[in-house]
């Protein structure tokens, strides 16, 4: 790293040429990410058009955008040229209408029309992260015919683990591991060794629903399907690994009201714009708590001590509904939690949060007593933390798990959500007991 | 699913194992860790041997300990003789002492050799979730004789996607992936035809680090070696799936103060204790907070409304330091921030912390003017509330960061001292700007 660095400074571009294009693909994208900024599109530019076909899609987004805004168009097409039809179709999704449309044209005929295929399908869909390089063969073909075919497309096709077996009207209808046919007889066709039960998934599924099936079948590669069974591409679980990365940020994103593409090299404008919308909605509900607050002025103006006490209350049911928030969305995105069993659930929740409020409230309730030397200060004390943790129980498993029964966005539930819920619940018992008891 | 509860309402307990041991593991699995509780233990003891070895580690943590202790003897020692090296030794872990000897002593030799040696590796490495079950040949076999080797040790393993070619002392030299087996001709030797560039895992590397290298290099099946790199055993993807399921959940737990085995199904009572320490810690840095208020005690006595304002700036502060440790947490999970980047991170949060700030900040500003009518009131707001978000910004972003770097486990740095540090920020300037201004 310090090296090439050093090598940039005395510019050294042969040098830095040759080093880095003897790097695996994955080291490369690694470092061009950590590179210092002035250096990194023109460390881009020293790749092979192979090797940076395999480096685009790992530079992180931002950095992405600065290649593909000052790339040459005939590097372009080389490096699409190398790619499989899923990345070339990420990259493309992220071109200018007439980039897009030159490009296209320039491109491999065949590769152009996979391209066109695929824009067609939403990015986070089934559609959208497969790959139309595939070997198959038809069912009736014994092990050598397999063997030739095999050898003719396996320059297309990287990491051939399984061959899909299709029959005239290229229906799926089995799968094949490549090390099954190593081992088989020769006499065999590709019916009689191929396993049917094939796991296959719908072209228009969600991406999620796509990993859950990974998941669940811990299987490599999944066969693409269309309504009538026709065989359209194939997913690999390297793709698949993206698309847990990326949802489990997203699901913790949501809580916070961030959004995907805002990552640690997001300009900072490009970070205020998507954030302000979240913050501006958070400063609605703060308006709505402190206008329950507005409530018992009247009590604070008596006893200002309350207000010295109130982000007790306040703070910890807003702690206790977040942890339970997050079980709750964590259980929803790995499939723990299904309609079956939520109601389980809720009640689970809301035990745990009476019993932690009856605890942490008695706590409270002494050191208010020993401070404040007042009984009653820490009853209500005592008492509002019982109400509140018992409503961050209640609204941090519930809501969320509505919305999703609702199929409403569970994102709205988010943090900022339960955190006024809990303010309300918190400052609304605790302001209330106060100017019914002190 | 309706179908089954029905089936055991009426005891047809020969229908259900009928219709349950057709099923794909992965269903099972499902089915049975969404029946009612009092069915659950009974559907898994109808499985046959071979798919309760399937299913077993994929119920949920309090079912299979449930399953665990009330199983027979004999048939644990039956399910765990079908079962890979890296399960069995899953389950030996979650055994008693006795239980385990007992076990040990009754399953096949080779695989109990197999569990201890397994059992020595930290549960979180690389050996303690590679699988000892491998295909190796010499790297002097010729097609034919790697062919054979295969079919005689193919029983054994799943999932044979590479082999892998080592020296005399078992040192590893290259892998071979099978379907280049199958295309190569027949007076090929293994050296000829393997991928010398062989990426492996140290035996004690930490399993996020493993996933790290599946993410990068796009692999599905990764060698494991030792200090003199003797091969080991082998790590497969769908295990690192479950991995970074796992650290996915533990970077958002460890946020919220939650511990990985808390989930939707612990049990109430094991859930308030896991959950109690964090906050006790909470109720701790509440009183922190309440005592900074408490310096205004005289200030909140003479102008009630400002306790009714102190929600908005400590609302707003916490919320955009979670959103600042979400992004700089996960870019560490995903390996996007490294210690060279770290840098320009924290002044992109500080930049946005402020910018933020000076938008919110004003159009509260307006608000506390329009509704209270006084000038001075909605410029102290206003003012605390962009020293609260660069607070924000800057204690979100580098406090992770620097731990990070320190080696102390980031999770102290987690939303509970964040809310408190902008608590704290923005009750003291809120609080100290109205003492000194109004």
């Amino acid at each position: 790293m310090d090296q090439i660095i050093a090598l940039f400074e005395n510019d050294q571009i042969d040098e830095i040429t040759k080093k880095i294009n003897l790097l695996h693909p994955g080291d490369a994208a690694q470092i061009i990410n950590e590179l210092p900024a002035e250096y990194q599109v023109k460390a881009f530019s020293y790749l092979s058009s192979e090797l940076a076909s395999d480096v685009i899609n790992d530079l992180h987004d931002e950095l992405r955008e600065d290649v593909l805004e000052t790339i040459q168009q005939k590097r372009l097409v080389e490096i699409m040229d190398e790619m499989d039809s899923d990345e070339a179709t990420d990259i493309a999704a992220e071109l200018d209408e007439q980039q897009l449309k030159d490009v296209l044209q320039k491109i491999d005929k065949e590769d152009s029309d996979e391209i066109k295929q695929l824009l067609v399908y939403e990015e986070d869909t089934a559609g959208g992260i497969m790959q139309k390089e595939i070997i198959t063969v038809d069912k009736e073909m014994n092990r050598a015919e397999m063997i030739d075919h095999i050898r003719d497309n396996y320059d297309e096709v990287e990491k051939l683990y399984y061959i899909f077996v299709t029959d005239k009207e290229n229906k799926l209808i089995g799968i094949l591991e490549a090390s099954k046919l190593l081992l088989c007889k020769s006499e065999m066709k590709a019916v009689d060794i191929m396993d049917q039960d094939v796991i296959s998934a719908p072209v228009e599924m969600d991406q999620e629903d796509v990993a859950g099936i990974f998941r669940k079948y811990d299987i490599y590669i999944l066969p693409v399907i269309d309504k009538e069974n026709h065989l359209l591409g194939r997913i690999t679980v390297d793709d698949i690994i993206d698309v847990i990365d990326e949802e489990a940020s997203e699901d913790v994103y949501k809580m916070v009201g961030l959004e995907n593409e805002d990552k640690v090299f997001t300009s900072p404008l490009s970070s205020v714009r998507k954030r302000l919308p979240w913050l501006t909605l958070n400063l609605f509900t703060a308006l709505l708590v402190s206008s329950v607050v507005g409530i018992f002025e009247g009590t604070i103006a008596r006893l200002s001590f309350l207000a010295v006490l109130m982000p007790i209350v306040a703070g910890l049911g807003g702690n206790s509904g977040t942890q339970t928030l997050t079980v709750i969305t964590r259980g929803i995105a790995l499939g723990e939690l299904t309609l079956h069993n939520t109601y389980r659930a809720i009640v689970k929740e809301i035990t745990v949060g009476i019993i932690n409020g009856i605890l942490i409230g008695t706590v409270a309730m002494l050191i208010a007593y020993l401070f404040k030397g007042n009984i009653l200060l820490g009853v209500v004390l005592g008492v509002s933390m019982v109400c509140n943790m018992f409503i961050a129980g209640l609204v941090g498993s519930s809501i969320p798990v509505v919305m999703k029964t609702l199929k409403i966005d569970p994102a709205l539930a988010s943090s900022v959500i339960i955190t006024m819920l809990t303010d309300i619940g918190g400052f609304a018992s605790f302001l209330g007991l106060a100017t019914l008891l002190l």
